[in-house]
């Protein structure tokens, strides 16, 4: 592609300081017109290249200077101030600008980069997104491979398939059925149709207890993914059914401070037939386009149906 | 006082884009030993003279760059971010800093000079309160003097009295009553009788009605004013029994986005006996020690009596 001269990618570095695995994400793009959402013109091109050429090396340098930023608690203050940190991520992206200011003031950059970098990191709530995704990504994978655990470490989606994976069956088994679509408001100038179907790793975020899992700490985003205040209080209070536990360090002030819904039980889900619900971008069927509303959307039951019988075939294969 | 070398005091400066009128705040000395709360050791003047010299000065060039920035619509954002804005401003603080960033790394100061000045505002989440209340002082200026109306245009409190201004009134008629105690969690090591009688010119936040009247926004503020979280929503709901209309620019998720209650009128006070609510700091009642906590206080009722005969007489007098 025109302009892109070299393979470079910088990535937000999330270590667990309790289990030592350490997790990567790609830095955000901001919104809509993007390469993550198939967006592909010469424009997302520029700014990937952007991203690659000051972006990314002058947070690199801040950070080196910064040393570490405690995401954990960071992200326990963004829930407290209306973020869900899946598709709301206005006081997560704030906390984080704040708390990078005075290491990327001492980075070498110039004052007219440091700018740019200032106004693009506003230019969209959403910079801090991909930072919560890889922090649930990097807990995850330190609950993965427990054996006979049948919580879920996994939901993925590739606009074909819905996968998931179980703690229990350890390794890189996949358990899968048909994506389905995304209901919710879309930008002006798309219709339904031009929906394609559910796509996207974010879905980790509710995997780990927040986005559709917290949306009672998020009421202001049911002007992004639609419905009323009182189904997003719902949609937390009925993921307390097919989840193991509440994250203490996570919680939700409008439910008196319970912890979000943490780690999906596979056995709940089948028992109660409740999904897990997500909410997410709408990206746009055809490639080039990139992201056109958000909204909910749920897994097909029919992974969950599979990683159970796996499992125990799994078990008894152990045991015996 | 010793480091004192000269009297002056930067100020935030706000302006009424509609009604033209100007007000100004002086800069949060962050919390909690601080000179607005009575402390006044030589932590306190270092802090002042610091504030003169380094911070002062560089908020000013900073602001000379940007022109202006749009209080109302911060505001706004920081209501559905869990903020009430009297006494919780972590969202209001980042916002405000986020807007500034740019502008501050233009100034002419020294990187170390920026870099103080961003750990000093990161110090407290208390940074944008001051901001928050001069709009409201300039909102409810331009509302004084409105013939015939019984609207509040101003609360504030002295320690000993608290007194209000009524709009129907104009000038600068004050009616007062004795100031109550504030009833709240206390920092460690202090205790219910180290506290002074409610004191200050916050309540203006009520008065526009943020603060505790918008409580329902911030309810993880339950942990430094005390009380439950459907208490925190019960002070929003009961004072738009004493309000004239809601505020359409401010409003509350959680009431599906009804604007806040604005604009307490005595008449509806008097009828149904319902006081307007305030949530604000403990100040020890000895000069030198500073804020001690935090907590719910409420206006003396005869005052608004006082307010209502004194209207009545005076609408006579100008009607005769």
């Amino acid at each position: 592609m025109a302009g892109v001269t070299s393979a470079s990618m910088y990535v937000h570095v999330v270590k667990n300081k309790t289990y030592g695995n350490i997790s990567y994400t790609n830095l955000s793009e901001q919104l809509a017109k993007i390469l993550r959402m198939g967006a592909n013109d010469q424009s997302v091109i520029d700014r990937l290249n952007w991203m690659r050429d000051v972006l990314g090396p002058m947070l690199k340098e801040a950070m080196e200077i910064a040393g570490e930023i405690d995401l954990k608690l960071m992200l326990s203050q963004a829930l407290h101030m209306g973020d869900e940190c899946h598709n709301r991520n206005v006081a997560g992206t704030t906390l984080l600008i704040q708390a990078l200011t005075p290491y990327i003031v001492q980075t070498t950059f110039s004052n007219k980069d440091k700018i740019d970098v200032f106004n693009f990191i506003k230019s969209s709530d959403y910079f801090s997104g991909p930072t919560w995704m890889v922090l649930c990504k990097n807990a995850l994978d330190a609950a993965h491979g427990v054996p006979y655990s049948t919580i879920l470490t996994t939901m993925a989606r590739n606009g074909v398939d819905f996968g998931i994976r179980l703690s229990g069956m350890g390794g890189n088994t996949w358990f899968t059925g048909q994506a389905g679509y995304v209901v919710g408001p879309l930008f002006a100038g798309f219709k339904a149709e031009d929906s394609g179907r559910d796509i996207g790793d974010s879905a980790v975020t509710e995997t780990y207890g927040i986005g559709g899992f917290a949306m009672s700490t998020a009421l202001a985003i049911v002007s992004l993914v639609g419905g009323t205040v009182s189904d997003a209080i719902n949609y937390t209070k009925k993921m307390y059914e097919i989840t193991a536990t509440e994250n203490p360090n996570v919680t939700v002030p409008i439910l008196n401070f319970k912890g979000v819904p943490t780690g999906i039980d596979i056995r709940k889900v089948l028992e109660t037939g409740v999904l897990p619900v997500i909410n997410t971008a709408i990206a746009h069927k055809d490639a080039g386009i990139g992201m056109i509303g958000a909204g909910i959307t749920y897994p097909p039951m029919d992974c969950f149906k599979k990683a159970a019988i796996a499992l125990a075939d799994h078990i008894k294969s152990i045991e015996n």
